[in-house]
């Protein structure tokens, strides 16, 4: 990643130094693992997938105006908002091109398509959410575009590194888009647990209005009154902590916790039933172990 | 362009009604014209360019917070930052698509390395604008990567789109290089010159503390203390029109005005000779017509 921009590499380095789980890597190498001998593709496809994804929360930081990420300072809050957008575009070209310079084309669709329908997601959720109001359907379509297709596509992309037939790289594909469901319900979940910091659910994704599987569940099994009751207060919370928490509780009371975990292990047994068409190897007991940590991860 | 998103629809009909004056895909398709016939592969390139140089402008009004552009208001001033950074990120990836689902992998390359050396180039800016004291090479290291290398890659990736040899499509490159720097000159010009709405000049870029060509002339011909004063002026001017005012009247006495149309006009030449290289038609004309355009354009 050397540059002939000072600046940036100082960055660069920053970036590295903060980086994450680096789980999606983990998908693509074990995914090339069970079709196949791990090559110098597959590190490709890990490389431009990790550049996609740190640039999509580059770009993220500054969306939402975060000052911090990973417990690092995010890099507009260190270096402004438009280094962080030009950041965000050399990290997705710097991926294209070592992609492009090895004629990955493959992986390009592969990834592309996933880059489109992680935009459509989210605009999707963004047009949704005004109005407070979407129903199941609706929801899962939002989280297989936003948050599935990243994942399907590391397990796609894995799987034609090492030269796995079509019918194969699609199996994969949605093994992965089945994980990517579930690790997203994970993260739903999250905001109704007890956070270690405050000792209670800290219901951020109330405070920000995005509809969680849990709050759909209860809305959608409240009396009509009682939904636009409860709209109303997200709403109009203020941040007022009393307000978050009586919503938290009527989730609780209504079952949405247990449904969403339900249907959370539901997509994990389709992922399952996926990897037990491969032959039993370390791979693909390492690709089901990365599914548990998936879904029993605590951060 | 048509997605199954329909806010996404309303805002791509919306961008289309405020499109510019599309120079960039008159580069590529009249390049492609003098190397041979106009074909779909022109058509794909002109797309792309053209979509990536779109979704440059929806992210450049959210990181410099603009509310207009080309005189209707701006996607992060209608739909919120949030939206126009998606909105950027989609089209980009429709581009890439368009691209990939044509195995348009000579374009891609070109593209792409243009779209890093722009980012590049950017941050360069950036790094440098801080001292507000860089010299001419840096200046046009600077305005090379940033502006001349998407108009390069116009003109490279239409040659390239009816099969042009590799050495055609060099020389239209730099062909496009030379064009791209005498362009931004033009735009640097602009500060210097009377805007019709107010009668004077308007100063913005001394405002932003850009370093353009004549203001670079201007400080480098300077006494060392008289040097000081004006970078001083620059940095705490508060949008004090005197002061600006004062800035720009140096600049004119240093003849600064008359270096930069110069340059401007050296690098015109490079581009026509250049294009002299090829026999005479239409298609030559017509590139001739356009770079002079480039130059002497009103906005």
């Amino acid at each position: 990643m050397k540059s002939s921009v000072p600046l940036l590499d100082i960055i660069m380095r920053y970036i590295l130094k903060r980086k994450g789980k680096q789980m999606r890597p983990m998908f693509v190498f074990f995914s090339a693992g069970i079709c196949g001998e791990i090559n110098e593709s597959s590190y490709r496809a890990a490389s431009l997938i990790e550049l996609l994804h740190t640039a999509t929360l580059v770009h993220d930081d500054v969306v939402d105006n975060s000052n911090t990420r990973r417990g690092f300072f995010s890099i507009n809050a260190l270096w402004k908002n438009k280094i962080a957008v030009l950041v965000g575009d050399y990290l997705l070209s710097r991926g294209l091109l070592l992609a492009l310079e090895n004629d990955e084309f493959q992986l390009l669709k592969i990834v592309s398509t996933a880059t489109r329908e992680m935009s459509e997601g989210e605009l999707l959720q963004i047009e949704k959410a005004r109005r407070l109001d979407i129903d199941e359907t609706v929801y899962f379509e939002i989280i297989r575009k936003k948050t599935a297709s990243l994942i399907a596509s590391c397990c796609a992309a894995g799987a034609a590194s090492v030269g796995a037939g079509a019918d194969t790289v699609n199996l994969l594909h949605q093994f992965g888009e089945n994980v990517g469901i579930a690790f997203q319900i994970k993260d739903d979940l999250f905001d109704f647990q007890e956070s270690k910091a405050i000792g209670k659910p800290n219901g951020i994704d109330i405070k920000e209005q995005k509809m969680t599987l849990p709050l759909i569940y209860m809305l959608n099994h409240s009396k009509t009154a009682e939904k636009r009751k409860v709209i109303n207060i997200i709403k109009n919370h203020n941040n007022n902590p009393e307000k978050v928490a009586g919503v938290i509780e009527k989730v609780n009371a209504s079952g949405g916790i247990e449904y969403a975990r339900e249907k959370m292990m539901e997509y994990r047994e389709k992922a399952f039933d996926i990897l037990r068409t491969f032959p039993e190897s370390p791979m693909r007991t390492s690709l089901e172990n990365l599914v548990i940590f998936t879904t029993e991860r605590n951060n």
